[in-house]
């Protein structure tokens, strides 16, 4: 399963008053994670939007636990992967860990593979099923056959 | 029980390249929400984290569907309550409605009474019980005697 | 002249550790405010954007005063107006009133009429004349013939 | 003089409707840029700010030149320096590069070395000389000695 982890130094315009982290800065933190979890696979979504004429990888459904907060200086580390996948939607699972390694934030994300509807009015979104070969990427280390 | 209503107009800055909101920003909104909520109730943040020597009502658990998307320049309805009171701990319902009237989030905030500990290292909280006088300034319209 | 003045009561998400408004977050504020000001003009952005197939009013200069800071809690006042009119550029001029009536920041945006230009690689804009229809919104009530 | 240069990847949720940066998170990375600055002279900014019980570099002035736009994905360089110190005030100068190399944006931020006013009322900041330890930081290299 692949697994993406990285290195965020929480910044001065990330914290507020209290002097931790004000809480929508943390999604925005996951937000980019599931896209560099995307890019490890091969998958920047730049171009994936245009390969696959998709809209964006839509939340449907978040779930998130705050367990400690993180102070303007530290350095913490983000561990993403995706631990299951369904026809048209999937499940993201970040771990935010605390610079002495204790868990600092869980979240997980459902997201769905979405195309935009072409109609005059709002932005309206419809799920499609995701592409095998994506899927693939996630499970099968790029570059090894498996034949 | 007391409940928020509040319109928001989706700025440009708030939408992301797929033209719709980016989602970290509906949960700005929806802090906003929760200390309008309590402005309502006559608790008006900055000094009733004074007045109590709080640090935060700090979000402990998040959970959030996201239903419909929102464009640039809707006009949306954001309604908010407190659905549930613990000791320490309490339950914010917000739902966002769409200029049609459909439901477009829902978010539940479960934030805590929390206190700064005096300490040199990093910022900790502490949970602290809820004074039974913020409880029920939620329950019983203020000004109006309940003996 | 067209001006517009909107009230806006600054957000704990809007502030940094120091208590009072993280800088960037007052050009979210302008940035909104011209858009409020088009709007107030008849020209609804999202609107105005299909209509003239624009990509943007792009800000390709920008000063910024800070005077005095705002905190958490505050409702200040922003008055924005357009000054100066070019072929294709247009400078907005914004101004933050405090509470007491001291201004508190001021800001000089110059903005572009911006098409985006259709090709393979990254985001292209290229600048236009801004159609004197546009202008006439500004200087001319809206309703009012001046034949 | 010290000079600081960082790669920044610009994340999906930087990006507007138009499909590249939002302006003011451009200033989001100058603002961290100049944090950054300050940590590699060796003024990590968290510690700073108790050392020297200051409440901030405020920022009282702004320039901002915005040259070429900034997609999603992309991998810019941002390049800051103090280009100028006064006695209570610095200039700092950014650059961000585009992947080509050509210049995307040029940002000088005055800044003041703020300490707290003590008060009731809302937070007010007075301006102190700025200590000439700090300022030789970024003029001698740490750890060399000049005698």
């Amino acid at each position: 399963m692949l697994t993406n982890r990285r290195q965020i130094q929480i910044e001065w315009g990330h914290c507020d008053a209290a002097g931790t982290v004000f809480y929508p800065r943390y999604l925005e933190y996951v937000d980019a994670s599931t896209n560099l979890l995307f890019a490890k696979a091969g998958l920047f979504k730049p171009l994936m939007l245009k390969q696959y004429g998709l809209a964006g990888l839509v939340v449907v459904d978040l779930r998130a636990r705050f367990i400690v907060a993180s102070d303007f200086g530290d350095v913490v580390e983000m561990e993403s992967c995706i631990s299951e996948w369904g026809r048209s939607s999937f499940l993201v699972h970040h771990k935010l860990f605390r610079p002495d390694g204790a868990l600092g934030l869980e979240v997980f994300e459902r997201r769905v593979w979405a195309v935009r509807i072409a109609n005059e009015g709002p932005v309206q979104f419809a799920t499609q099923p995701i592409p095998e070969e994506v899927k693939r990427r996630f499970t099968h280390p790029v570059g090894v056959s498996t034949d």
